[in-house]
């Protein structure tokens, strides 16, 4: 199974899924080394646009995500990981999901819980 | 609310994510033209970059995305759609999910069940 990694120069989106809730908690983006290293080790390894760097998911938060299945949809150029996310959010802001924030016609409604407090866990690094 | 279409050149990232079972169903990707006519016409309107057009989902098949409810990420380059998918299957291929391949250590998995036969839906377009 051959992953297509050219087709959007050299990154395929990657979608984070909670196993056991079917949450969909982020996307990120994984190139090959990215990918091979969240399938050897387990743990969901992105690479970072902004840093241009691999990204260990919880490097710095401890919130790892530990991989149950990996899935590629029919055009081979994005996965879907299933995982268990440890702390309960994924999301940098302290949310369990990135996707928090539903929009409405003319409105913007927050709807996920806040389960971290991101200057408690980033303490070093204000975001 | 601002979606950033700016960071990926125009485009970010859609999932569609089954408004019931939670199933991942997709990823596509929306310019500010698809967006806006998701959220006026509460269809899922995605643009094909392989066709360089906007491509309403559903269009040759039928099978259209109902939009229940729109989310975007913490960094407003993502979307996350729960939808109501008509004909049961958001594959091209048939099945329910595009999602519809395990990946293992030495092999890949079908696991998605196929709803139709791409051939009858796309009798006079050859996948």
């Amino acid at each position: 199974m051959t992953i297509d990694f050219d087709k959007s120069g050299g990154l395929v989106p990657a979608i984070a899924q909670d196993a056991e809730t079917g949450l969909v908690l982020m996307l990120a983006w994984m190139n090959r080394e990215a990918f091979d290293e969240t399938v050897r080790t387990g743990r969901a390894c992105y690479f970072s646009r902004s840093r241009n760097r691999l990204w260990r998911k919880g490097e710095e938060s401890g919130n790892v995500q530990e991989v149950r299945e990996i899935f590629v949809d029919c055009d081979a150029d994005t996965i879907l990981l299933k995982v268990r996310q440890i702390g309960d959010a994924a999301c940098h802001e302290g949310y369990r999901s990135c996707f928090f924030r539903r929009l409405d016609k003319d409105q913007v409604t927050v709807i996920g819980d806040r389960v971290f407090d991101p200057k408690q866990v980033y303490g070093k690094h204000p975001v």
